[in-house]
């Protein structure tokens, strides 16, 4: 019996793994398309298939919770990590096309900053998956979830600053587009603090 | 023993049929409001009056919740589920406020296919809501739930296309109103896709 | 057995009286920065301090979660609750930030009634988290939630009429950033709703 369980689980965990790993790929590539605004195009094309690869792993993820009787963490846990990692591309998705479609031009250095975050905090959010494996040893993933509070808090303070440089010297128009693009930034951190807390109480549950 | 709990779980699903119901009714009162902006005083006031209808029976799910034990799914889905309800008829009220209060005039073609939009997925909460009466069948209800899914998906592209339009051709102030009134239709159908994932985790839960 | 559980229980409940405590100071601290714009940086300051003790007792609870085997209501509900109540001081100090930062002057009569409805609602999470204390007289702690749901409203109210009246009187500039600014105040009130919520919840289920 237990030995039918433990694969189940495994395959759970390697998905969220291939998910965390498709978010990175997505922040990688936003990072590369703000600090070479002229290959924006292509860029946002290879952004779109990393999202696209991604809604197939959550929907595989979403197809084995309904046929799996035991699942290794409360499918509820299940479906709100899946549903909290395909967000996050989404965001990076929607903020790519925003950059392309509102014909904003190039982009100030506060956006590398931000982007920057962004795919550092990605990068935990493979660690934090990662330590799924292996819930008894809960310290490291914990320390994992406390660096992507840490770069949240940072996004948020260069968010600030970037709409505060916007306000002094952009255009209204400028400025209401520019703001709508840091915001999706914002939640695509955001989002990465959601997976760790949501990864946290896991670990509160069955550590 | 069992013909005393029946009928009550009949009362509660009734009562969310009669939520649901009234949140198509709301969205086609704004469907029709934004063809017709000439009888948009009117039109709002009708969708006032269907808001508070919906308070009515969001009160009345919740009145029921506190008197009763066994309850025919998890309590805290039953308290989501009308909060989330309620949340799409206030969005639908506050998108219709903002339209008179802000002073727009007639709103662009965009603006019609977003709140038609709206009126589809508000149509499909009620097919969705609906099948609770039969948690034993859920195929056709996950059915709707990704129709709902497919509905989001799209209001999210016409808005996109929506809000450039918007930048390209309205004045910094008219941009600024259309696109918090954009937002507010955008999230209603987010609401109505949240409904969508609540009834789908209930069918993972008691199917 | 009893006698080692119910101190730890209290444990738990003073803190968030600590929680709630603060964040009505923060509130507080908000309302005099709009009445006298000219002390602003100083109570800025004070915001900040509040903030930061909030941050302190956040994660005193959290900690105390980690290595409690027993709480006195479900382990993710104490979680929910530190994590609103701390987004309530988040949102005031991003608030009172932002006003300094985008160097907007002397805030609109609408701002003070916003931020006064903010101060009631904070003043009514004091009592409703204080009602967590004593589960089995939960009436009158319903009532405070129903209060929480009522100030929301009001809020709601008078930030449409607030954006209306920006929209007919402000730069498209001005707009933005006190659209913005209003914005951080709704939500920092709508967590003081999510709190009255999460009660609620707690309630029905322990009641």
């Amino acid at each position: 019996m237990r030995l039918r369980i433990l694969p189940r689980n495994e395959q759970f965990f390697d998905l969220f793994d291939a998910a965390a790993t498709n978010v990175v790929q997505g922040a990688r590539y936003l990072h590369e398309m703000v600090e070479n605004f002229d290959r924006a195009e292509e860029l946002h094309k290879l952004i779109e298939e990393t999202e696209h690869e991604g809604d197939i792993t959550t929907h595989e993820i979403m197809e084995r919770l309904n046929v799996t009787f035991v699942t290794p963490i409360d499918a509820e846990d299940i479906r709100d990590l899946a549903k909290t990692l395909d967000d996050v591309l989404d965001y990076i998705e929607a903020t790519a096309d925003r950059m392309i479609l509102y014909d904003v031009g190039k982009p100030a250095s506060y956006m590398a900053d931000m982007v920057r975050i962004l795919e550092l905090a990605a990068s935990e959010i493979v660690k934090v998956v990662g330590g799924l494996h292996d819930l008894k040893r809960p310290r490291r993933l914990l320390d994992h979830c406390i660096e992507i509070n840490r770069l949240e808090n940072d996004g948020d303070r260069v968010s600030r600053r970037a709409l505060a440089e916007l306000f002094r010297t952009a255009t209204p128009m400028d400025a209401i587009k520019w703001k709508e693009i840091y915001e999706h930034v914002e939640m695509a951190i955001d989002k990465c603090e959601d997976i760790a807390n949501i990864i946290e109480s896991v670990v509160v549950k069955y550590a």
